[in-house]
């Protein structure tokens, strides 16, 4: 029996979210455990509730909503992704994949329909990094990427902690958040594209084969301040200007890389003391490192450390390099992606194979089970920004393919090979 | 008879009032009109009020603290300094020509001397400009190079006035913050050096002949945001990395300056949306350059507006570029040096004649009546940071002469040319 999501319900929960924000609209700001995050995340379960679906939160804030199957002692399959934006971003990113999958779990029941295994859908704490300074922060300590002590050690900008700001519906020990390998399933992920592929080629629907690699850096530069009228340019060591030449750097080492899909960014900059006849004596700078190619990725990472060091001494600016994440890439799984084309080529969407360049939740989740993403189009391939934009079609098309794959796969006979329950 | 400041006194007080602080000691903040600058100026005036001297405020907040003169209709001579610090500063910039003024008073009257012009102590607002961008606030406007109009338009970083910020003691119109060119007979303010002059010639006094002349610059670099990962390098229209340019070419611009007293810096850095996963699309910079030689500097900001025009071009980023201000150099009086020279002479301390390349209110005061200023020796030069130090024979050298000058001045005859009653 065909699946038949209630988009205008859909569309009008997407529009209630956004504004949930700390910025007017059209602007979207939801950072983990502001007053917002938590309203959305109050929200959200609240949805649920009303749609008769059982929720629960894990110690670290990943929330999961149920959907139960015939056969409840099988492994649930999956799907979400977040609601939390960065500082003026946009309505979609994220928020598409968690309410796409409620949507598709109410349209499932809605058709009545019982799968046989139970359908679960995971709203996953922290996919931005802007609290913590590390991205996928639910996902990542899932599958045991990020350990409980590792979490601990965490600290935001004013210096506190995960279990300090968590809600009080998350408690227990952070150890609890990791799953084990045979938790779920399957895995599978509605987002927008975040990229302009799939609405240049006017394609429905987008499946992705493999996950880019990211890898992110936190430098502090150490200078020498001072008053600005009163220190000769000659006696300076400006850890602002030793800054300014590294994100160059950062550009032409990903300009220069052999690798098609080499991206660099430096997104966080700040400068102390920060005043306009102040020399800047202390400069944190956070790089953003992605490629499809491994070794490319690593070969410019090397090139930018070395010629970050070389600007340093010749500055006089001490540079403390750290790693905050560096992740290898993720492959999808191909029999997932065979059965979204099929389940496309059936509603009569046109779709392509791409790969993802952002990073996502299922990153991580494809280190626990076999996982795949949906990717519908965007406007411009905007995204983190007041005008991301994903049209009611795209979406209405996404929740539709999202809601028969995760049906079937919930109907999937258990694997010879992996007993799952 | 010698005039006998009590030092001990004075450093005590020093040290107490850097304890009104923002940040922990040894650093210093005090950012106009925030709680430690309130408790500041209110500390300050109990002083005053234990002295026995009268206190008065005006509706900027510029604070007048007098000692009377034996003609009391005789226009004043004024000393002052500030007591605002930008963020993570030190305990001496401006403080040692309040506190220092304020011991100069004390000197005078326990010496038994009660001079003929009375003697006014000016704390000035907002010499430096954390909070409105724009330094020597208080001085500025009592010479009407700021209108009271332009001080109305002025607002902070949270979008407040300076009417809505300043304390309760602070009334009336800002029309009324401007002088009459006669208010004062003359000025003279003491300030530690900023730079490493004195300090590496073993010189005790610096007397100041001219202040560089500053412009301050605020450029808004408008891009184009987006995901991190999701927008290939190509594509990119990167706000922060065309403001990393320009910074470059600030330096540049002054190290290539045909004059040796130019500096240029970019103290101000502010990168929107701030995350490490977003591509800067808004950024502000603030720009800081000064010379002695106002030809010079005309050039180099020529070439930095036009570099950066260029670069802001080629990249697609939008610049908007605005003058902060731009002011002209100050030359200070040769009669008010040779009397001071004297009384260095007299006093046993050694003394050279030198420039200021930093901002102070002496830049303002030069516009209402003959003005100069005194320096002392800091170590390494070192200011706007938490380990600038004055010793404590440096502090005493240059309140007592400060002292003897003031009352020098404070009973010379009346110009037959300019009648100051």
């Amino acid at each position: 029996m065909p699946l038949a999501p209630d988009i205008p319900r859909l569309l009008d929960e997407l529009s209630k979210l956004a504004e949930i924000s700390a910025h007017p609209a059209p602007a979207v700001t939801r950072v983990l455990f502001s007053a917002e995050d938590l309203a959305a995340r109050k929200w959200l379960l609240a949805r649920a509730a009303e749609a008769g679906l059982a929720t629960r939160a894990d110690a670290v804030g990943n929330l999961f909503i149920t959907l139960p199957g015939s056969e409840p002692g099988l492994a649930p399959v999956a799907t979400g992704s977040h609601t939390d934006a960065i500082p003026n971003a946009g309505a979609y990113d994220g928020t598409v994949g968690v309410l796409g999958g409620l949507e598709a779990l109410r349209a499932i029941r809605e058709a009545g329909e019982t799968p046989r295994r139970p359908i679960e859908l995971v709203m996953f704490t922290a996919e931005e990094p802007t609290r913590f300074g590390i991205g996928c922060l639910g996902s990542r300590m899932m599958a045991g990427t990020l350990g409980a002590d590792g979490a601990r050690a965490l600290r935001d900008a004013d210096g506190r902690s995960l279990e300090e700001l968590r809600p009080g519906d998350c408690t227990g020990p952070l150890e609890s958040v990791q799953l084990r390998d045979s938790t779920y399933f399957r895995f599978i992920e509605l987002h927008i594209e975040q990229g302009p592929e799939l609405e240049a080629t006017g394609t429905d629907i987008g499946l992705v084969g493999k996950i880019a690699a990211p890898a992110a850096f936190r430098l502090r530069f150490s200078g020498s301040g001072g008053h600005a009228g009163a220190v000769l340019m000659s006696e300076r060591h400006d850890a602002f200007l030793a800054a300014a030449e590294v994100a160059l750097v950062v550009e032409r080492a990903a300009l220069e890389s052999p690798s098609n899909d080499t991206v660099g960014t430096t997104g966080v900059v700040e400068v102390k003391p920060g005043a306009i006849n102040s020399i800047p004596c202390d400069v944190l700078l956070e790089i953003d490192f992605r490629d499809t190619d491994l070794a490319a990725r690593e070969e410019a990472i090397d090139r930018i450390r070395r010629e970050a060091t070389r600007i340093c001494d010749r500055r006089g600016v001490r540079l403390d390099w750290a790693c905050i994440n560096s992740d290898p890439p993720a492959t999808c799984d191909p029999a997932i992606l065979e059965l979204a084309a099929r389940n496309a080529d059936a509603l009569g969407y046109s779709h392509t194979r791409m790969i993802s360049r952002a990073y996502h939740d299922s990153l991580f989740m494809a280190r626990l089970c076999p996982t795949a993403m949906i990717f519908i189009p965007c406007r411009k391939g905007w995204s983190h920004r007041p005008d991301e934009y994903a049209s009611p079609e795209a979406i209405a098309r996404g929740t539709t393919l999202l809601a028969h794959t995760l049906l079937d796969l919930a109907n999937l006979p258990d694997p010879p090979d992996t007993p799952d329950a």
